[in-house]
């Protein structure tokens, strides 16, 4: 029984450490997106939305472990709601693998021009640094299980909402001259950075929840 | 043995009904809030913020139930893989309501003006037709399982991507004479109205994964 019982454990640290291997995934697709948009810089814009699709694959493949699991092992109470919280943590990484690639399609789409107009490089690296950062953190809090980290998260989210205002009171200020396409391209572009940042803070709040049994 | 079984299949019964009825909910709040943005109505725009809340606790609870049901019955292969797809449907449809909430918190940002200017009226009605009608063909296919309808739910978000396409080729015409600030409320909402079709095209797919064992 105790035997059993470690052979559960490690699946658990299994799935644990792919989930970890996800933050990685995406954090570094979404800081080579930052890098192509920012340079239109096409190879690296291809790479991102080539990756994309391993990171799927990753993720159908820990899917289909974690259900495995599930079904060998039929775990109740804490156990179970770890499986299932992977689930639905891996479909948020997942999600802000998407990010990333549809970040990198609008950067392809431009080529050989740039999508981000000079005067908002510092802004867009700034929201691509941010959502770097969010993501190797989400992966540590997956690690740690650390609660105060997790809700370190929350306010890199609330940098990143600050930066997605400013970018919008950019856009929507009477002297914008970029015209109406480059205000759609950055509008969707901020969406998708903003919309990365929340699927982290999911996440981080899945783990906090897990370990407290309460929402922060 | 006979009787558990069939206290089971009520259980997978009542799921089922549960994520129909979620689909119903959503259909009605995209098609409210479509409303809500075309007529500049704030009481409806309202009422639709306030329901989604009722969509977000019913989503918990059943999300609940099936771990629940889970934990208590143990089922392995298809009975597993449908419970667990269960919960992913629930996620979409959940993802569904939150894009109607969207749509009507821009109507109520831009109220007592509309957002919408008159001459895409049309557009937006269509779009807004377009998903209701996908999230009712949507419940249908969970109910009846019918593989042929779950194919038609990817035709009619092809409907929808094209009035999408239609609506950005409106606002980058150089006769777009609605300023930046409009262009990017009407590209978030035409961005809403796509997610929350593509969203529709998801649970329609894992019905189709579910019965057939494959993607179409």
């Amino acid at each position: 029984m105790a035997l059993i019982r470690s052979v559960f454990q490690d699946e658990l640290d299994g799935v644990s450490q792919s989930l970890v291997d996800l933050t990685q995934m995406v954090s570094a697709s979404i800081s080579k997106a930052t890098t192509a948009i920012l340079s239109a810089d096409l190879k690296l814009a291809e790479e991102v939305i080539a990756t994309d699709d391993h990171i799927d694959t990753f993720q159908h493949e820990l899917d289909a472990r974690i259900i495995d699991i599930i079904a060998r092992q039929q775990p109740v109470a804490s156990d179970l709601r770890a499986l299932v919280t992977a689930l639905r943590m891996s479909a948020d990484l997942e999600r802000m693998g998407d990010m990333s690639h549809h970040v990198a399609k609008i950067a392809r789409l431009r080529h050989p021009g740039g999508a981000v107009p000079a005067e908002l490089h510092p802004m867009f690296q700034a929201m691509g640094t941010a959502a770097e950062k969010i993501a190797t953190k989400t992966g540590v809090v997956i690690a740690t299980r650390d609660t105060v980290m997790s809700l370190e998260v929350e306010r890199d989210d609330d940098e990143m909402d600050k930066l997605h205002r400013q970018l919008i009171g950019t856009l929507v200020d009477p002297s914008w001259k970029h015209g109406v396409e480059s205000a759609i391209d950055l509008t969707l572009l901020g969406r998708y950075y903003e919309r990365f940042a929340d699927h982290a803070v999911s996440v981080s709040r899945r783990v906090y929840f897990l370990v407290t049994g309460t929402f922060a």
